[in-house]
């Protein structure tokens, strides 16, 4: 949680943190600033003190809307900063940079570097400002293990309600897809038609999806999910767009809304057979099925999340599938890990690999993805169920939107 | 151009490029994939050869959708890295990219380094791959000066044509947000309402907006400008949503719509005061649009893009208003620069702030805006016209999507 952070950076031995780039589609910026637009902002924080945040003027309000101490860039004159870089940007930037480590007092020891931005200008400055800063060491840390994913990992009440309420966005889209689906016309090759008589496409049903979530005011990464037949096998393609929507072929579909500029997402998949199921489809359904079932009598407080990936491994091996515990990278059976955390990104820790250590625990606080699946893209199907999970401080597991689980939707015009 | 990118690789001594992360909202990896669900990937070209695009299996069918040539990480054994990173995440990362680069053959000279990613992890992996691959010099470049602000500062005519389809949902947006207003009812107080017979307020205009430019399956960056009175004297105030819509005072609304998933965008703004002026902001907005039909009057073919930013600032001081010609810093009068390149960059070459270089110049095939304004925030109000516009390979400067100019918008219920 944000009120561990000074201990955190104590436990690096982290004197400073440094974030540079916007407040917007920056999860660090955003956990300090709340988001808004504030571009091109760097946010200096020192160990047991407040954060400041330098901005541009034009974005003093944007900025003030933060709570956080404010400095203007203007207060260093840039003209002046170029004629000393001999016009070059990078040195003009990093000697700014310098100025504002000076102001806050800032001139050695080590200093942790984020955020979601121009990799290559910040690699330059880093180079300058190094030189210019030879008694502070700059530190970059892996995404899995950064004090901000470990910062991030485990919420307070007030974040779980804002992921709570996209999982309420998420659900009543959900519910209004199927809704739309079931009450097409199908026609004697069992594709489904749209108002105007016309094939209903996957595209189609993107546009709806992308349409349905903007009426709730949230944001849905282009690369969701609603996919049909073999795609829905894959598990991260998008479907695609001239795909027909055809009865008894597997749907997944996997959204993930968050708060409009960058905000909190929700992160959720069911999987559909429209009209009808073929058996072997609702067999491995069945599977997947099971497996969730289990997966929720079972979670404990504090338990490795990953102990729960290989509680999934195992139960598909005993029937008969590839998995990653007896397959390197599988491409057909189980092919992905259990789950992982949600909040300001849309994956964080903790994760669930087999890799990955036991710290990545189901602690009080951490809100995770419970999503067992399994793809079969050359007999044409897939399936997986995900919800996003609250781990309760008082140690109970709460997924924080319902809906059902239905395999089979029936339709409402056709009869089999 | 993307065609001009060889040769600006060897301008620039740079013997490879390497992009990380995502191919959404990522300008450099959307430059060369064309966007689509592939994330944290990694693209390497050497120069004068296809570029390599390294993905994650799982993505392997969006990743093919870019047409370029297909590495999966896969190919190289995770744990057995991780194993000999002793299971240092950043270490294990800079072993597999010493991996590819082998597999490339590349193994000493120039490599630039690009994306918007995690600064903090591409920071950690490139300071362990300096030690890995001593006789390769990493290069990061200024925003305004890096190889794909130079490659994408010229557009081809697909390019140009993707941005005037956004240039069509802007202004088909901007009609409907007209009509809307214009057709309220107003109260006594001159508080516009809205259906149900409550005010309307600038927080309801922005949901409509977000909502009327999803239906055409374009993203809104949660930052444009919809504000009256105040906010609309302060640039980049999103506007308060709290502020109710009235008459007779300054609208700013700036709107810069893009294809969904990190696409083109086009930026366009238009000040309106509804029902009726008053005397101060129609003679101030008479000035903007006076030196915005001047600048179309003369803008050039070749010519730097500041001569334009410095005729502005020299008709406004003509005027009695501050500029940063005659202000450092200015909070009111004319306190921003002309305007910019638009492309998969909002904000990109040519610039035309009066530091910026001559060769920010109005080449054939730059796309840019044209965005004077004028800034009151203490009398509550502001205004700005802007379109953006194509220099074409014939010299001729086109407006890639028409809408008229007027400031005041009649009210069709209410008469003064």
């Amino acid at each position: 949680m944000k009120s561990d952070f000074d201990a955190l950076m104590q436990k690096r031995n982290l004197d400073a943190i440094v974030i540079f780039g916007n407040a917007e589609h920056n999860p660090p910026m955003y956990y300090f600033t709340g988001g808004g637009h504030v571009s091109h902002a760097t946010l200096i924080k020192k160990r047991g003190e407040q954060a400041v945040l330098f901005h541009n003027d034009m974005e003093r309000d944007e900025a003030a809307r933060s709570g956080l101490k404010l400095s203007p860039y203007t207060k260093y004159d840039g003209d002046e900063l170029l004629k000393k870089a001999n016009q070059d940007f990078l040195l003009a930037n990093a000697l700014r940079c310098e100025l504002m480590f000076k102001d806050l007092g800032l001139s050695k020891g080590r200093v942790g570097v984020y955020g979601t931005y121009d990799v290559s200008m910040v690699f330059g400055w880093l180079s300058h400002l190094q030189k210019l800063c030879p008694e502070i060491e700059f530190v970059g840390e892996p995404r899995e293990e950064s004090i901000f994913m470990r910062a991030m990992e485990t919420k307070d009440e007030s974040e779980v309600e804002r992921i709570r309420a996209m999982g309420k966005v998420t659900t009543d889209v959900v519910a209004k897809v199927a809704e739309y689906l079931t009450s097409r016309e199908v026609n004697s090759d069992e594709v489904l038609l749209k108002e105007d008589g016309t094939p209903l496409t996957v595209g189609d049903m993107h546009s709806k999806i992308r349409l349905w979530v903007s009426e709730h005011g949230a944001e849905l990464p282009s690369g969701f999910i609603f996919a049909i037949g073999r795609d829905a096998g894959v598990p991260h393609s998008a479907g695609n767009p001239a795909d027909l929507m055809k009865l008894g072929q597997t749907i997944v579909f996997d959204i993930y809304p968050a708060e409009a500029g960058g905000g909190y997402y929700y992160d959720f998949t069911r999987t559909w057979s429209l009209g009808y199921a073929t058996p072997e489809a609702q067999e491995l359904f069945d599977q997947v099925k099971e497996i969730y079932d289990r997966l929720m009598d079972n979670f404990d407080l504090n338990a490795p999340f990953k102990d729960y990936h290989r509680m999934v491994c195992e139960y598909y091996e005993s029937k008969g599938h590839k998995t990653p515990l007896n397959t390197r990278a599988p491409v057909e059976g189980y092919v992905h890990s259990l789950g992982h955390g949600v909040g300001l990104n849309i994956h964080e820790r903790p994760f669930s690999s087999l890799q990955i250590g036991d710290d990545h625990r189901l602690a009080p606080g951490v809100v995770v993805t419970s999503e067992p699946g399994l793809y079969y893209p050359e007999k044409g199907m897939g399936f997986r169920i995900e919800d996003t999970i609250w781990v309760r401080p008082d140690g109970k597991v709460e997924i924080l939107a319902d809906y059902p689980y239905d395999f089979l939707l029936p339709m409402k015009k056709w009869k089999k």
